[in-house]
């Protein structure tokens, strides 16, 4: 008879709630930027409740932490991981309910005294969230490989300092090897709060992650000639603001009209000089298009720029393009996504089947072995705030669902 | 036979620049905030000149400054004006061309040994371009008399000290009474550069400005909701940035379809966070519509905050609306205008008839009498930055026009 394995939510939801008291905030959620004083104590904890679960901690070059659970045979680990750094003003579940949901996984393990055929592991990888130092994901990217060591050390942050002077100042410049590492993982299943409000607004408890949406992030510097708002006719204008909001309200026109999973945002606009009577002179915006499809991101990022160009032509402006960003879409395993679906079936939890619209360290360890994400709702969708908020039932059965995947991956 | 009086070019082109000296800034241009260390330096400039050429200096109790040269006869003087202050980065041209155009039409009075029947004054008022203090416009508003004087001396400016203690500071808080004051002229004439592209455009030397556009400023103030630019579906967003934009293209598209004199302009868009995967929380504008139609400017204030509504109830956002300013539109006096025409045409100068989109001290002495204003070209409409120029030709032209003007005025 197959043993189906319940979490203990109580624990589980006891060490997300004591975690955020590192770095936490007046008014609730906390502040744990990547290789502070702060994520020391966050990583001080969970360390040490790795150690007291009886886990083997590996620190490797970019103070990625993996602690391994050994199994019957030797050999790469099935991995659950996520991260407990945090943006300026985060909340208590982006990334910790990852991390600390596999820790209890591993408890729950211990205590039903399994043994799995391979090791299981839990991980936390350095700096997701790109908050201090740029670019996000670079922990996973170390560890998998393709971000080379020396160029994530030498990274300078917001604050002038660099990794590799906080890694060592918080006493995580650990030594295992980084690349291809014999910590790289057969499978690995990443548990993450969603950070958008499908789940709650269709009702469903587990969403099945089939792929990352692909990002397109792209800057427009926009001049015209800055005039007195009083004194010069409209047709005389060269008016960057008029650009950015024509600009601005195609994207969400086209993003209409393309559907499925078509997003485009404009996050900042701002205006030089910025007075209520005069014209600006200049006017920066910025493009966020996201598909989970290459070709579809492809043709929306053509529509725009040509849009952007045609309107910045006929309003007489200049206007210059700068990529900021470009990650093309990532389909995870699907053999793994059936699993994770069958597995939130077996639970009778509601689920259904969503792409990631944001980025993830499982899209990065989906280059080296097969990887899948299970979500779980996020209130209102908010995120990166310290209002995110999501119900423990709905943490429990997140939970629930990574522990019968890990024990079958770990098993097969 | 009747005289034609010619102003000396070479005289008035150097005060202007020696008093471009006086707050003068690297590059050009200059900074001569009201009631500042270089604003008196200026004061003490231009009032030495003054008594120089003759005038009785009056300084009243805003700092307003009155020279007056006597006529055949006592009573009520034909005055020009304009105004010293400057914005931070202005020009040497903006009101400055107005005083000291005024000053060389009493200089040339001076030369031809004339004697009008009326006096004729030269004046300066405190604080026009409301860059320190606001609102714009106070000293001929406190001279004219519907600023009480109390409310304008406490005013608090952007250093946080009030206008009466600057005055004191700078030695300019005079005796001479404001108000229903003697100082009051029969007419007033002011001599400015048009800080807009229309008169270069068409390519005329002199604006016969017929009125001043009814200015109409408003903040919307868009409250939405917060969300992750990549896992919020298009359909959820409730999106401030988008609001604004939608806004400020109805703004152009209205403007252009009413025509005429109709300005509208966004000059201000604020999102927050302001982040480029983050749809915005919320967005301050500004919007701007100027025309000389009082009906037409309301009709055109109507459809911007109906449409604004409108967006804003589709996008599921909240928008607060707060009126900034609201002047309605200022006919000067027909007799006056055609005066200034005719005046022109004597000196076979090209010129048209045109709104002015800007506020003047004219507007506000046009309250208690025979008001009008003669323009001359901004090149590429260029104001209140370092590069304000017009032609030295251009200036000697209108001020040919001013002294006649005045001159007819004076002795009819």
């Amino acid at each position: 008879m197959k043993k189906i394995l319940h979490i203990n939510r109580e624990r589980l939801m006891q060490r997300i709630y004591t975690l955020g008291t590192k770095g936490g905030l007046p008014g609730g959620g906390c502040c744990r930027l990547a290789l502070t004083q702060a994520d020391k104590e966050g990583r001080d904890l969970v360390v040490s409740w790795m150690k007291e679960s009886g886990l083997t901690v590996h620190i490797d070059q970019l103070g990625n932490v993996v602690g391994i659970r050994a199994g019957q045979e030797e050999g790469a680990p099935v991995m659950m991981g996520s991260h407990i750094d945090t943006v300026a003003t985060g909340g208590f579940y982006d990334g910790n309910v990852g991390v600390l949901a596999g820790l209890e996984v591993i408890n729950t393990l211990n205590d039903e005294n399994i043994t799995t055929r391979y090791p299981v592991a839990v991980a936390f990888f350095t700096n997701e969230e790109g908050a201090r130092f740029a670019p996000d994901m670079m922990g996973s990217l170390v560890f998998q490989g393709d971000l080379p060591l020396d160029i994530a050390l030498d990274t300078v942050g917001i604050d002038g300092t660099t990794v590799k002077e906080n890694l060592e100042k918080i006493g995580y410049a650990g030594t295992a090897p980084v690349g291809k590492s014999p910590l790289h993982p057969r499978a690995y299943v990443e548990l993450h709060v969603e950070q958008g409000p499908v789940l709650e607004e269709e009702g469903f408890c587990i969403g099945v992650v089939e792929k990352v949406q692909g990002i397109s992030w792209t800057e427009f510097e926009i001049t015209g000639q800055s005039n007195h708002a009083g004194t010069t006719p409209i047709r005389l204008r060269k008016d960057p603001a008029l650009v950015t909001a024509r600009i601005a309200c195609f994207m969400r026109d086209m993003a209409k009209e393309m559907g499925g999973d078509q997003v485009a945002t404009t996050g900042v606009i701002e205006l030089a000089p910025g007075l209520i009577n005069v014209v600006p002179q200049s006017a920066r915006m910025t493009v966020d298009l996201r598909n989970t499809d290459e070709i579809l991101l492809q043709q929306a990022e053509k529509a725009v720029f040509a849009y952007a160009d045609k309107v910045a032509r006929e309003e007489g402006v200049s206007i210059n393009r700068r990529t900021l960003a470009r990650f093309e879409p990532v389909p995870f395993h699907a053999t793994l996504v059936d699993l994770v679906e069958a597995t939130a079936r077996e639970f009778g939890l509601s689920n259904m089947r969503m792409p990631s619209g944001a980025g993830h360290d499982a899209q990065i360890m989906a280059r080296i072995c097969p990887a899948a994400m299970i979500f779980v709702p996020s209130e209102k969708g908010i995120s990166h705030n310290i209002q995110e908020f999501t119900k423990p039932e709905d943490i429990e059965a997140g939970a629930n669902v990574l522990a019968n995947v890990i024990v079958k991956l770990a098993n097969s």
